[in-house]
């Protein structure tokens, strides 16, 4: 896979694409991983690449050029055209489609990805309607530019791709891509500071165990973020195990009511 | 403000702590930002931070006795008392609460915040229950580590604080932070690639603008994530257009059903 990334700050992912599972899928010769500073296609002379937004208003505009040009370089190079299929251009702003797993899926299938990242400023909506093919969004909260968001679908991505992960590392990332919150963790030691591992997990009752967790991982879901079990897959067995919970966890709260 | 960050990976930071808002931030001395890489307090002679989980199963865990070490050490540093105020200790992981503005903000108004960042593994459940104050997720997608939640929570709250961003910057990002999504943005040229800016924009009439501006944010809100317009503060202008937009959007979309 190829991931080209469009910025004016280049220099923010270099710790980000040497370290960990990126550096090395790199090394792997996985995906390589680009950045582009676009301020280098602005096609004028003072490299401008934002203005004032028409209609008044503060805050600075992107203009389209720059964007524009440097995304067709991109397109024009030999290279990003060896697998014959169109890149996705991915627009990183607050108004974009939420990113899920399933994105994350989904793009993992792709062979060239691109991504434009604003910084402070808004986009000349022309890039919006007439260059990118989606815009995308990591949560509903304000940050300081496109370049965290484009890192965070860049590693949720990568990790997913076939020979990045060893499996060590998948094991415990991949149960919540059954939708529901993992089960807790315990390592050594079995009393630190007087808090013990609970039994059950020490018993070597490997059936006991996979039930435990598993109630665990319901447990904490409903308490934490009920709305993600409208769509888990669950069992008969576990259904019945969560009405059991929510008639518990009604009688215990209602004194407090 | 001081933010600490527990981290196997502080060279991942590097490139993010020091550029645009987050350097100058700290330049300015508006805020102070750190990495602790907890394995220099792993407590053992080969300074191991996970083993294996306890009840079997693939994937390490995050030992309990570095990542308490490691925070023990940054309460006791008496530059961290100064304000006598209690740090809050976040643990970013995908179990934890959705971070969002409203936390963004919250967490702005605090003097010290230390984040534990785990890498690929689980962690010790004895870290969530008796060390952290609150767990943080930034998404609901599976990322390598808690290292680009931390950035992502980072720079939503430092570009909060006072002093931070200038006029010019606050301006275009702040007009999130009525919960709808943004309205279109246009700059120079008026006609690009044979693609026009609206002529609103360019009639200069100011009420004309702002009114137009205002049916835009609604309803590009309505058509990509109609769910934020429960939250939103409207006035009875504004549900009115909004009814409008709806029924014309069912009268457009009928015939395809």
């Amino acid at each position: 896979m190829r991931i080209d990334v469009l910025t004016l700050f280049p220099e923010m992912f270099t710790g980000v694409f040497e370290t960990s599972i990126l550096g090395k899928a790199q090394d792997k010769g996985i995906v390589s991983l680009s950045t582009v500073n676009f301020r280098d296609f602005s096609g004028n002379k003072h490299n401008t690449v934002d203005d004032m937004p028409y209609g008044g208003g503060g805050g600075m505009v992107l203009k389209a050029e720059p964007i524009f040009n440097a995304v067709e370089h991109l397109l024009e190079d030999p290279s990003g055209q060896a697998t014959g299929k169109k890149p996705r251009i991915i627009l990183m702003c607050p108004q974009g489609k939420p990113f899920s797993q399933d994105v994350a899926r989904e793009l993992a299938a792709e062979s060239h990805l691109i991504f434009i990242c604003g910084h402070y400023e808004g986009y000349d909506e022309r890039i919006r309607e007439f260059l990118v093919t989606e815009e995308l969004s990591v949560g509903d909260y304000v940050l300081t530019g496109g370049e965290l968001p484009a890192m965070v679908v860049v590693d949720a991505v990568v990790r997913l791709l076939p020979g990045v992960l060893g499996n060590d590392q998948s094991a415990v990332t991949d149960s919540f891509s059954d939708g529901l919150l993992e089960y807790p963790h315990y390592t050594r030691p079995a009393e630190f500071r007087g808090w013990k591992v609970p039994d059950t997990l020490l018993s070597g009752h490997h059936a006991e165990i996979v039930k435990w967790r598993r109630k665990q991982s319901l447990e904490r879901t409903l308490v934490r973020r009920p709305e993600l079990l409208e769509q888990a897959e669950l069992t008969p067995e576990e259904r019945k195990w969560l009405r059991t919970m929510r008639i518990e966890r009604e009688q215990t709260t209602k004194p407090t009511k």
